[in-house]
């Protein structure tokens, strides 16, 4: 059992988002840990000094965020030497560790500076892979007290490197910890649920998280035990167990993003794909673009709003817009074919529809897209009705898009499963 | 002095981060009151109920929020009968608020909804202005709690409807508190800062709060104080100096996005745009599209990628393209002037630019991008080179193209001194 202790005024005074409290607890909970209680305070040492010393009953391990920098304003440090009975000194450990990060981005050791390695003489520092302040370790009644910098990066980096494993040790825990993430597109959480509910029980010791982060679900399986080669064994069972479930639906396994999901199946095939949006304005062009050397695969975009624009930049025949309407899966068609043909590239998309808030009608109301993608041997159109804000629109139907694409390129069905509400 | 407790099995797992706490903390501050603590705790009542209690010496005020629902994880109610030693009953002022509440959403009184009604026999009930589980009132041990849903927009709406109220008359305090937000582009906050210590000292009771949401700035000026005229008088004067000190890149007050400041001024001209961008890849077209209404002034985008998209979509000579480089203010401008007269648009914007990671040169290094505003009477050309991820020079690019065009359309001089690194 732990408890997060996090500080500085600019949290208790909302000028900053506390993201250091949700990561270290997402770090943990992966771990089979529980946390308790977090608690955050201002820089005022008193109260830094007060929130060391009152834990809440049974706690082990306290995980303290922020106050360990150079400025003044940084006074962890010696509220906590104050709290446990210790002084600050300039800590020969500590000052080695920081000279070896200092020279290794050639900066020089000023005042400031040294500051960061005036610690409380009984501890035991940890080193810092991304920063120049240094975390350190202190015992107190009984309980192991870690100190992290407040910068979010460097405090999850020494969660990964350090705490988690430290806490895993001390607890007696020693167990091994295996963890996969399934990204995963066209489903919502509870149909994801539904489905996993209604297959084979997963393994007892692999943990299952649902991290929905809009338009997409991340699914993390973590499992734990004494015996590794048994952990790695029941994850795998679970990951099949999973891919059973809800198949094709899982797009990528670890930290890849759709748009680079679809950038490597192009890039592999000596593919590339031009893409002619309506409702969602430029958004696609900007996934695809936002992976770093999508200029291999990615030609060129229009965002053609205007009617005119369509048929000047795509070739969509004015009959076919007035027989059919703008939003409709024939122009939709016409888009992904005018821009496959004059970008001379292997695929191409076009979107068309209503990202609202106005503009709906009774027989097309706002969310009404219109997708088409164009291959060489294939043509695939859909017709969806999502619901949310215009943004939450935009973002799906460029999802979508990006999915039809995947799915032609790995030859699997489309599902019309997919979310059509914001998630 | 005040204390926030946030309440949630979900928060203490890190599964959803707590937006709650900051944004009371936000609003209680901008109040003038003092945040001195924030603590989380799961759903687990024991835990809740030492929370309660535990408070700081000389705190009067506790927030409270989360654990008002229906389902059977909402356990504050209980917690907070048990920790004031008093009983559940079905609260005859909170069943009302409900029955009025669900007629109005034409739902039916179920037992799952008629338990948000039950609470604490002495406590007094908050209407949930935007939602069914109202919020209540305890006094105990001479400090004032106030139990909000944890629904971050149900605790925003109750937070300005009758919290802010309520703390400032409990505490006598009976101030008069008036706040504008100024939007400012292109200066960094250090710059800022810098340009205000220039310049007159600002009135006493006005506190300027700055807020970096990359790549804008937005300042907050908050008066307080017993008499309103003042404090309104104060405000204007406090907008005054700031206005002086930092001109022309504060580009709006209130919530208003540099895109729909833009599509503002082109609407009020009867104007419209169309863009042609390279290295922003569609972030300019979806940062405009995300205007509601925009179809009524953006015509067309075009994301020309290759040199070939450059030259057929918007006109530009291959041999501009081989004497210049693709990124070269020659290029953007050729850009501009060939979507503009494509699409018969008032304006037309070009941008072209290496946006990394790779692809920079010792002369044109990665950051790169030029860029060109064509309208009816003038051009106005810039090269700049920004530094940051792919995608901070992306969003970094596709904000200095809309300010470049407000301040054509405002008759403003272009400034060079605008954020060329991520604030």
């Amino acid at each position: 059992v732990i408890e997060i202790l996090t500080i500085g005024d600019e949290l208790i005074s909302g000028r900053t988002a506390d993201i250091n409290a949700a990561m270290i607890a997402r770090a943990l909970h992966a771990a089979g840990c529980i946390v308790r209680r977090v608690t955050t305070v201002g820089d005022a040492p008193e109260d830094i000094r007060l929130a060391l010393l009152t834990c809440m009953q049974g706690i082990r391990f306290v995980i303290v965020t922020g106050g360990l920098g150079p400025t003044e304003d940084d006074r962890t440090a010696v509220a906590a030497a104050d709290a446990f009975n210790d002084t600050l000194t300039l800590h020969p450990h500590a000052l080695a560790l920081l000279r070896a990060e200092l020279s290794r981005r050639g900066l020089e050791l000023n005042a400031p500076r040294q500051k960061q390695a005036m610690l409380p003489s009984t501890c035991t520092p940890i080193a810092n892979p991304v920063g120049t302040a240094c975390g350190f370790v202190m015992r107190y009644a009984d309980r192991h007290y870690l100190f992290l910098p407040g910068v979010p990066a460097e405090a999850c980096a020494m969660m990964e490197q350090f705490v988690t494993g430290y806490v895993n040790e001390q607890a007696g825990l020693r167990n091994a910890m295996l963890s996969v993430t399934l990204r995963v597109f066209g489903m919502r959480e509870s149909v994801i649920q539904e489905a996993l509910d209604a297959g084979p029980v997963l393994p007892m010791d692999v943990a299952l998280g649902f991290y929905p982060h809009f338009p997409e679900v991340a699914l993390r399986l973590t499992g734990c035990g004494p015996d590794e080669a048994l952990v790695r064994d029941h994850l795998e069972q679970a990951r099949v167990v999973i891919e059973e479930c809800i198949g094709s639906c899982i797009y990528a396994e670890g930290e890849v993003s759709l748009p680079a999901c679809v950038g490597s199946l192009l890039r592999e095939r000596g593919s590339s794909v031009a893409v002619a949006e309506s409702c969602t304005g430029g958004l696609l062009s900007h996934l695809i673009t936002g992976v770093a050397g999508s200029s291999g695969w990615f030609e060129r975009g229009i965002v053609a709003y205007s009617n005119t624009a369509k048929t000047q930049l795509a070739g969509v025949e004015k009959g076919l817009i007035e027989e059919h309407g703008a939003v409709s899966t024939a122009v939709a068609q016409a888009l992904a074919q005018g821009i496959r043909t004059r970008a001379a590239s292997t695929y191409g998309i076009g979107i068309t529809g209503i990202a609202g808030p106005d503009g709906g009608t009774p027989e097309k109301p706002v969310g009404t897209v219109c997708f088409a993608v164009v291959g060489p041997e294939s043509c695939s159109v859909h017709q969806r009705c999502f619901t949310g804000t215009r943004d939450q629109i935009k973002t799906l139907s460029a999802f979508t898009a990006l999915d039809l694409l995947r799915r032609m390129l790995l030859g699997l069905q489309d599902v019309e499963t997919g979310p059509s509400v914001p998630l």
